[in-house]
């Protein structure tokens, strides 16, 4: 424990850790927040990216280790009051834990190789509770890395790394990447690219999933533009059987993403 | 356009209305609120479902075919100024339309009877967004009917009714049914019942989706409890490939619908 508890909202090292709740501090000082027990249990698996920890008295008994890990790791571990933690956590009820972490999104040369499978892009996702659900998803259905393009929300937005329940720090994350040269990579890679559409001619019943696919996702109202669809391979809608117009963007994501996991793995079977 | 534009949030017209956002009210009522021309039109395509509706200048004339369609039904339509509808309506951005409407959920015997393949059973179900998913990927996923526990939230909370995105109007919803009887007479009909839940022993790849199906979901937070659990005929996971804990419960949800759908039309076109 450094220091004694913290209780001032206004004081210098609360206010550096509170303004990374916006986006433009987050890129300047190329750090985020994550909150709760879960979330920092998983960035502490990563080597160096927790850069200091708060805790209220209450988290730091309950979550004991957590905080032992994070002081092995070298974090110092602030001590904080139960309206320190109201004023940087974003969620009504806190857990008591929060870290700051530095980023953990590489490269798309990183994230996206010819070993790859199964890759998640978000293009024009903008709602960030949906992209941390996608994220998460991806991670739950095996994906090798997801790609966040330049027109996508912040994957370190406080409600993305909340949904993303740790997945964030599970497997490889790019951004900011223009829609257009995430494409060419995937492609270059050997992955066929597959834009999730209402558009789409064929549905996924109807496409052979078994070889390594990028899912191109889009915005949550109106899907994708038409230039994007047109870089990808093929249009492919989820079919929908009963009355409903379509499915939220996240359910969409998770039936692609799990069809093609089960298709490579029965493919992977049989071959 | 009955009457002249109510202008007053304290008219008993707009409180009337108002009060339809608390559940003691919708169930005294047997009433509650649609938000939207998406919700509005769906409900207009069931006879004496729409009560009255609210309609500011600006909507009225964007979605003329829908106030029409309201006065044909036999709906009084009443001008809302831009304050009256913002207190009415539960979103940031009201779209300007809004429903006075009926309860529309039927009996357990009409929701569930020997003809259906496909239902869902949210029990424990607590967030109403992730309800009105799940009730919208049901529809989507052609599930015959969708049964809410007394458990479970209210359908016909604001949330709910918005993130159905229109589906409550569309398949048969029963309510505040108990989870034994719920299961039963899912039996009866015929179909096998199906907990979705991290402990399953088997996943989603070992079981035979082909025959009908009853999938009954769980809280988000921990699943579905044992003496439920019990009363299924099996329990069953979606499998995770990657390092996530767990799906949220609406992807996981969409995952298993989509597998019923998907084996029960495969197995109809090889039957």
């Amino acid at each position: 424990m450094a220091g004694s508890e913290l209780t001032n909202i206004k004081s210098p090292r609360v206010k550096a850790a509170r303004r990374l709740t916006k986006r433009a501090f987050r890129d300047r000082d190329r750090s985020f927040l994550a909150e709760g027990p879960q979330a920092v249990r998983e960035a502490l698996t990563l080597d160096g990216v927790v850069v200091e920890l708060f805790a209220t008295a209450e988290a730091e008994l309950r979550h004991a280790d957590i905080v032992a890990a994070a002081t092995a790791a070298g974090a110092p571990v602030f001590r904080a009051s139960g309206e320190v933690m109201a004023e940087l956590a974003q969620t009504v009820t806190p857990q008591g834990l929060l870290a700051v972490c530095r980023f953990v999104h590489v490269p798309l040369e990183t994230a996206v190789t010819a070993d790859a499978r199964l890759v998640a892009v978000l293009a024009h996702v903008r709602d960030p509770g949906n992209a941390g659900t996608v994220l998460r998803t991806a991670d739950a259905a095996g994906a090798d890395s997801v790609v966040f393009t330049d027109a996508s929300v912040d994957p370190y937005n406080g409600k993305c790394v909340r949904a993303s329940a740790g997945s964030l720090f599970h497997l490889p994350v790019s951004t900011g990447v223009p829609v257009s040269r995430a494409v060419e990579r995937l492609k270059e890679s050997g992955l066929r690219v597959l834009a999730a559409d209402g558009a789409g001619d064929r549905t996924l019943d109807d496409v052979d999933l078994s070889a390594p696919t990028a899912w191109v996702f889009g915005n949550e109202a109106w899907g994708l533009p038409e230039e994007i669809l047109r870089l990808t391979d093929e249009v492919v809608r989820v079919p929908i059987y009963g009355r409903a117009e379509s499915l939220n963007l996240a359910t969409a994501a998770a039936v692609c993403l799990y069809a093609s996991a089960r298709s490579q793995r029965i493919g992977s079977v049989l071959g």
